[in-house]
């Protein structure tokens, strides 16, 4: 079956990271549909937004149907604009920002770039530690600093940890450390020495046999170390002591980093440092 | 002036991403309220919602003032548990998922998890390519591969480019190396050799004198390199070999790693790989 050919729109005066966030979520829940996304940031004069205003034109003549507008728009005048255009505006600030001044008897500020700007920019050097620890103690790098440490993920290799570290690191500030768990532990059925003195702040990654072999045979096409026995191995492996140490671990297969930075921040109680 | 203190919930079935970045984005725009921040992302079931129903009063009562309460809730039963509580409900799904069902003359799926789940997974492999890519090809490393590069950032130490590139890789799934310009270079007054062939690409980093000395501090404090004297002439050196060899440049003072990126992919005119 042809899928439905339509354009939606992220309008933003800033970076549009909102706009695309909040659409995203909205669109996914309709299957059916392949969308063309076009992202505009940086919206902030009358001539943007007629230059726009026409390529929205355009796109409903092209798809033979208005296009979806998600907008953050706080600038009157170049709402104005794209509102004159053939389109179907979804407008974040207009919708909620009345009744939450209502709520709060406050009026709000009107000010652009407020989200994934200033606040963001306070918040630099507590994220540049972040991940300036991150990249230091990737894969197993200077475990004596382990103390400083809010969490230190454990995994065999390609299990997922750099990628969900760097993203608690970026996304949330948190200081996380990993540590591999190779083929050579695998003699020993315990924790590797150096991880004795902080297991409380362990959490393990398992994934499927059959993801891990994929995601493997990327990297090293039809080796051992990729073979599916292998992986199985391994895995059973981990997760048995990762049950042993009474050590929590999450099945990462078919969920994103996203979601795995968001269990494992809940199932360890870590309070996120940054917001947005 | 003591601020006024208040309480926001973020719930959702899922993450929590969706939500947080609406709320943040509305509540950033009111100034002189201090937010007490509860995010409850997997809230899945209605013990688990009679629970949270139970903090919102408490809250409630603790502020003297109900809470506002940001859901992308997809859940009907959990969603009634939580609207029988002392708070006023901005609800994302609700608000928007009719129009937009009526606009494309479909139903919605109401499946959690489509947003930063499924669909972030299917690009899994995309996103950690790029993420590779970025660990491997950090602070000038490997300029051989330069040619599969989707974009190299380079600027003086501390002048932003690791983080920056993990941004693109994580967030758009974007190649992006980053070579230091270091004080030797100074005495060249011209591009890295390694660099002349990858002109195309290069785009730079600054920023003020001011912020590169307080950031330098942090890392060595006192010393040459740190100092607001040698940040000032590295800087003008930079920008001037920028403008000579016509390399775009951003200065980066002030505004947070979200808005560089944005920056620089409208800048340069790259296609993002993911999106959400």
């Amino acid at each position: 079956m042809n899928k439905q050919q339509r354009t939606v729109f992220y309008l933003s005066d800033r970076t549009g990271i909102t706009a695309e966030t909040l659409g995203h979520s909205l669109l996914t829940q309709f299957d059916g549909i392949a969308w063309e996304v076009v992202s505009v940031p940086f919206l902030d004069d009358i001539e943007k937004a007629r230059a726009v205003s026409i390529k929205i034109n355009e796109a409903a003549e092209q798809d033979d149907c208005r296009p979806l507008v998600f907008s953050t728009l706080l600038n009157p005048e170049v709402l104005e604009v794209i509102k004159q255009s053939n389109c179907r505006i979804f407008d974040f600030f207009e919708t909620f920002i009345r009744s939450i001044e209502e709520e709060l008897h406050l009026p709000f500020a009107r000010m652009a770039g407020r989200s994934h700007g200033l606040q963001h920019h306070l918040s630099y050097f507590k994220r540049i530690a972040a991940l300036n620890y991150v990249l230091a103690h990737d894969d197993g790098i200077r475990p004596k600093h382990y103390a400083e440490a809010d969490i230190i993920l454990i995994g065999i290799s390609r299990s997922g940890k750099t990628p969900t570290c760097l993203y608690l690191g970026l996304q949330y500030g948190i200081a996380a450390a990993n540590y591999p768990l190779t083929p050579d532990d695998m003699h020993r059925h315990a924790l590797p020495q150096v991880l004795e003195n902080v297991k409380s702040k362990l959490f393990g990654l398992t994934l499927s046999p059959a993801q891990l072999h994929s995601i493997r045979s990327e990297r090293r096409p039809n080796s051992q170390y990729a073979s599916l026995e292998q992986c199985e191995k391994e895995i059973q492996w981990q997760e048995s002591l990762f049950r042993k140490c009474s050590i929590p671990y999450l099945d990462t297969t078919r969920i994103s980093i996203e979601e795995i930075s968001a269990i494992i921040l809940t199932r360890c109680g870590l309070r996120r440092q940054l917001y947005g």
